[in-house]
């Protein structure tokens, strides 16, 4: 089956809302074999709502809409949804009894609009908001799908997981889509490119298989798609053609698929008892943080410190001011004491270190914008590399984590820095 | 003038990738009163693009469109170009020095497909990269433009702001559009409608200006669109708006447009020379990073700590492990006692303190997951507030540190809690 998402929201045409919904409903209807050809994102207007629901349900098998379900003046996405069935609103007791439970838990009344909220299309079948008011809809007609939902993401991601996905499921047929992404860091797309050679010399053209290439600034990532009839034979393929750009390219590839390298950190320090602390400058605790997405993370990662000023880099990380003096706080020997500063004090196994000048201003000839030492410290060695980062203050610190967790990754696993 | 924004890439449709293209591209062009339409999404498939292309160039009087430029063979989009506007490819000298420069710089030699970047349509305007080496086209055809640049956020955004944004500067013309967006937090949408009644109390019925409520999990912001003749008058408009607004809801507004809290607080903490600590163990280092975000918060943010174990907790920040035996490390107790810990030691002014349960284990009856102490201290007082967030750990991490940055924006402004 083929679908197209329709986005609706002027929020979303005016820029101020990044579109997450999209990309997690693709996601979500690919797991189960449905192919998104299309997606297409209209405002608040009735016109051009109906326009975009005409357009999808002609061309596509499954149509999902997201936004304008909520209580105020501007959701009219529901309107819409009625003439575009020729259906009227009836109340559903189920969602009325959700809207009442939800105020009277949070301790506030419900209110005459709030009420409205469980008014629905009559010819549908409701789905019931676990996360928030607005219920959703669900329209069968010969065959094609149409899937109403509202824009708010946790209460559309829950409504997709526990109702949409389980029907298709069920219900879908034909081929099964498999994807699998390999990520790599600290190579450029073209050179990657080089080493991989033509696809040809990984699966058989014509195939329906493919390899694409998707640069971003933490690294490039490789993702192999295979369609086949059955899970099974779609696994294998990928696997043989992950194995062929393994053997190409596998220094660069720190993580498969959803994983990020806190994650695969958080499987290597718990594997080996290790644990670690963090001294952070330029990155602020973003390290700390990304260290801390882990569910679990509490067992390895003991504790950090973010030292922004001089004083605390001496006072909590043993840094000698004679040293800040002499090299200033952004130099390689900063770096290393600061790594070896904080996994003496928290009796760990290892300390990383970070300190650069983030910008936009700071920076100096001698040391730009950017240029960032990250400090490493265990009991055989205490060492600091240099690095030069661009773009933006939030890039530099985004850039600067990345490095030091690759660099934790590189030396757990013995692979050449 | 209106337009369409086209999308070009598998990793799009499969929901790999969250698409941030769009919104930037939107907000630019709003920003010189063109308007944006729809966005469409398409694959790397000829046949599709080209059909999106058709349709969008006939429809609309400006299309951007991004993606499917790069070096390698899923890249199609320049092809779907030439045969849209019936021209081929040549070399642009520019872009080839460019290419050139590019690799030199970071010490890799140029390959035959890096070369191949420099090709261009023949009858377009080059649009010369400043962050990679594929360039950007821009054709104008009977006062419609057609501008085609790389799917690279980085790239893309340069391109924008150095050449599409003052092109369209200089020679658009029409409705100005301005927009103004109130951030709120801590009360939920429909109540916030309550407080704020019927738009007609607002704006005059039937102008061109419009009030939207765009609720997230970090609170709800509300965006006046204002359309005029001119600037002036756009801007008159919404600050009468806003001042009707802020008389009903001024207390939960807590920043404007593009501001965060921590920019907020980065000005208070500036003008009133006041340097904060933080002592983190449920966040993890994301008030750290978030402070650290705004530059210039070196000069009032002295340090943090994040305490992930309890002796940290103990050690770095003297929190009595009798208090953590007796009340557990998630209690009122302990985040009063790292926030008045932190807050000494450093030396500062003001100490702020997070200890809860950020799941998804980890949880029990008395202490289930989304419990989160927040600690304040500073010469006059120290005490902790009590919240229960719901969702997954990322979310109850965002969440925890947007309710300790508005805690200090109140105590700071003396705003009730």
């Amino acid at each position: 089956m083929n679908a197209e998402i329709i986005s609706v929201g002027d929020e979303l045409l005016i820029g101020q809302v990044v579109n997450t919904n999209q990309s997690f409903i693709a996601q979500q209807l690919n797991s189960v074999g449905i192919d998104v050809r299309l997606m297409t994102t209209v405002g608040d207007h009735e016109h051009a709502i109906l326009a975009a629901f005409e357009a999808a349900f002609n061309r596509h098998e499954v149509v999902a809409v997201t936004g304008g379900l909520g209580p105020t003046h501007d959701d009219i996405t529901r309107a819409a949804v009625c003439k575009f069935f020729k259906t009227e609103l009836v109340i559903n007791e189920e969602a009325l009894e959700n809207v009442n439970q939800r105020f009277l838990r949070r301790g506030y009344a419900v209110t005459k609009v709030n009420e409205e909220q469980a008014l629905v299309p009559r010819s549908c079948t409701v789905i019931q908001n676990a996360h928030g008011t607005a219920p959703g809809y669900f329209f069968e007609r010969d065959h094609k799908y149409f899937i109403v939902m509202p824009g708010v993401p946790s209460e559309m991601k829950a409504m997709m997981e526990n109702f949409v996905i389980p029907y298709f499921q069920k219900n879908a047929s034909g081929l099964v889509i498999r994807h699998r992404t390999l990520k790599t860091t600290g190579i450029p797309e073209s050179y990657l490119a080089d080493r991989i050679g033509n696809t040809e010399n990984l699966f058989t053209p014509n195939s329906r298989t493919t390899l694409a290439y998707l640069p971003s600034f933490l690294g490039v990532r490789l993702r192999i798609t295979a369609k086949a009839t059955s899970v099974q034979l779609a696994e294998e393929t990928i696997k043989e053609v992950e194995q062929k750009i393994r053997e190409k390219a596998g220094k660069y590839i720190y993580a498969a698929d959803e994983e990020e390298l806190e994650h695969v950190l958080g499987k290597l320090f718990t594997e080996r008892k290790l644990k670690i602390a963090i001294a952070e400058s330029c990155t602020g605790g973003l390290i700390a943080d990304r260290m801390s997405d882990v569910s679990g993370s509490s067992k390895y990662f003991e504790r950090s410190i973010t030292s922004y000023s001089n004083d605390s880099k001496v006072a909590e990380l043993g840094v000698p001011s004679s040293l800040i003096e002499q090299f200033g706080a952004v130099s390689r020997e900063v770096a290393e004491a600061m790594a070896f500063g904080i996994r003496t004090k928290a009796g760990v196994d290892i300390g990383i270190s970070t300190t650069g000048v983030a910008g936009p201003t700071g920076g100096t000839p001698e040391k730009p914008v950017g240029l960032v030492w990250i400090g490493y410290s265990d009991k055989h060695e205490t060492f600091a590399l240099k690095f030069n980062f661009v773009n933006e203050r939030r890039q530099i610190k985004e850039r600067a984590s990345q490095a030091a967790l690759e660099l934790l990754r590189r030396k757990l696993l013995k692979v050449e820095l």
